[in-house]
């Protein structure tokens, strides 16, 4: 492929486009990272793979990757890949999108879950997703309302955690909620006027599981026994807007609403900090009830 | 004043070039979060502040603290404000430079401090030194190579946290590991490839604080007198580049290279995640080091 103005490059460019993305049910990977990640973790969703000549010698996990799930790879020109797309470096897939259920997400029993609702920048709910895989967790929901997940700069900022677990998209916030409650995990709301201290509960977590685990050998049972929050037990996290939180009414669905100790001066910390800290004390407390 | 076009807006504009800045040794704040913080906490760094009628009406509270250590106001047009900055929100403050040596900061004997080295993004150097805030840590340093500080979008990601800690810059690597030494701080470099992971060391904090405080009745000194690192100890915190992280060299340089885990699928987190996760399990550990 030599010709950057061609039918099937200006196509793929389109994908930049929210009605383009809906309409054909497509949308990007932009560059190595997250094309490689694609093709390891998803190749069920890649339509189309491109890259450089260059890319293809410079990556071969990739080739490779394609290869062993007969994927075919097209090589094209610089400039088609330039043409495609700013971000490329060499490397684009175009992939179709999978429908995640929030109902599917909570039937699979997951010990810890990030809710993003209303959250508007790509950037943001991008990295949330990211956070959120580091932290293994099982699975993201975003609510109706928030930035559609397959806009180029959500997918970028994921770095390919888009493509390591399941994330659900366009859902209800109270029914998301209700069904996570029936399936046994406890609501919790990250939010600064939170009754919850994410560091007091973190120390708490570790003086039940200590208890527990020297009393009955089984630390989540002393987990599950207790009466409020507990960062051991498995958990929905919900995380509201960058700029607005979470509404009252939003806050008062969860079981719990938790907030970040500010030690210095600062007002907050942005979302996706909030979320980071969140997401790994509960990570660790739930590591540390199963060991 | 009403004219967009003054010799006047055309000064404060043009702050947003690195080389008027530093001929000027001044910078510009934009918007009402961080200018409140700039007046609040560094009005002596202050030397004009411009406001629409309806900024000052609707933020009293910038008005007031400007009043009470007696900086002036002046009211400007929308256009004007405008015309200063695209992110004004109709508030705009002009500061003077403030030099912060290494040395000064390390002098202060402080318990907690963050380091960026050669750290690029503008959000990225911001946002750790929000979450350096937000933690509680005594100041900030960046090498020679980063970011300027007073780059407009530094500034706007601190949300006035530039404000509320020294940082220091033009540092120099070596030399400032040399003096956090002298002055008792151990010096943990974050990176993928460190021997220690951060949960194993918050870990290891508790045991041996909770040990130190039933012995000695001082937990402290548990934490002092232990081998290797220890999350409790005074602390200078070292992050690398966002997309090139320390070299070896500079990671030898620390007494302990810290890894953050990571339980899922994803191969890192970013700069400013793991710099939050990091400053706040020292501030966590420290804390509990000194009940």
């Amino acid at each position: 492929m030599t010709n950057p103005k061609s039918d099937r490059v200006r196509a793929v460019r389109a994908l930049a486009q929210a009605s383009v993305r809906a309409r054909r049910g497509q949308f990007l990977v932009e560059g190595p990272q997250g094309v490689r990640e694609a093709v390891r973790f998803a190749p069920e969703q890649v339509r189309d793979l491109y890259l450089t000549v260059d890319a293809a010698q410079r990556y071969p996990e990739i080739t490779d990757a394609a290869e062993s799930v007969s994927l075919h790879t097209h090589l094209a020109a610089p400039e088609v890949l330039a043409a495609m797309s700013d971000d490329a470096q060499g490397v684009v897939a175009v992939l179709r999108h999978r429908a995640v259920g929030t109902d599917e997400v909570i039937a699979a029993r997951p010990q810890l879950v990030a809710l993003l609702h209303h959250v508007r920048d790509p950037g943001n709910a991008g990295t949330v997703i990211r956070a959120a895989d580091a932290a293994g967790a099982d699975a993201c929901v975003l609510t109706h309302g928030s930035v559609d997940v397959h806009n180029p700069k959500v997918v970028r900022s994921t770095v390919g955690s888009l493509f390591h677990l399941p994330t659900a998209t366009g859902a209800d916030l109270a029914e998301t909620i209700a069904l996570a409650r029936e399936a046994g995990l406890q609501v919790l709301a990250a939010d600064g006027s939170g009754d919850h201290d994410l560091d007091q509960l973190a120390d708490a977590a570790e003086v039940t599981v200590a208890g527990g685990a020297a009393q009955a050998g089984d630390a989540t049972g002393a987990a599950d026994s207790t009466e409020g929050p507990h960062l051991a037990r498995p958990t929905l996290w919900i995380f509201g807007n960058e700029a607005h939180g979470l509404a009252g009414h939003e806050r008062d669905l969860a079981d719990a609403v938790v907030r970040i100790p500010i030690h210095g001066h600062a007002e907050s910390l942005n979302l996706a900090m909030a979320a980071t800290l969140c997401l790994y004390a509960s990570a660790r407390a739930q590591r540390h009830a199963h060991r």
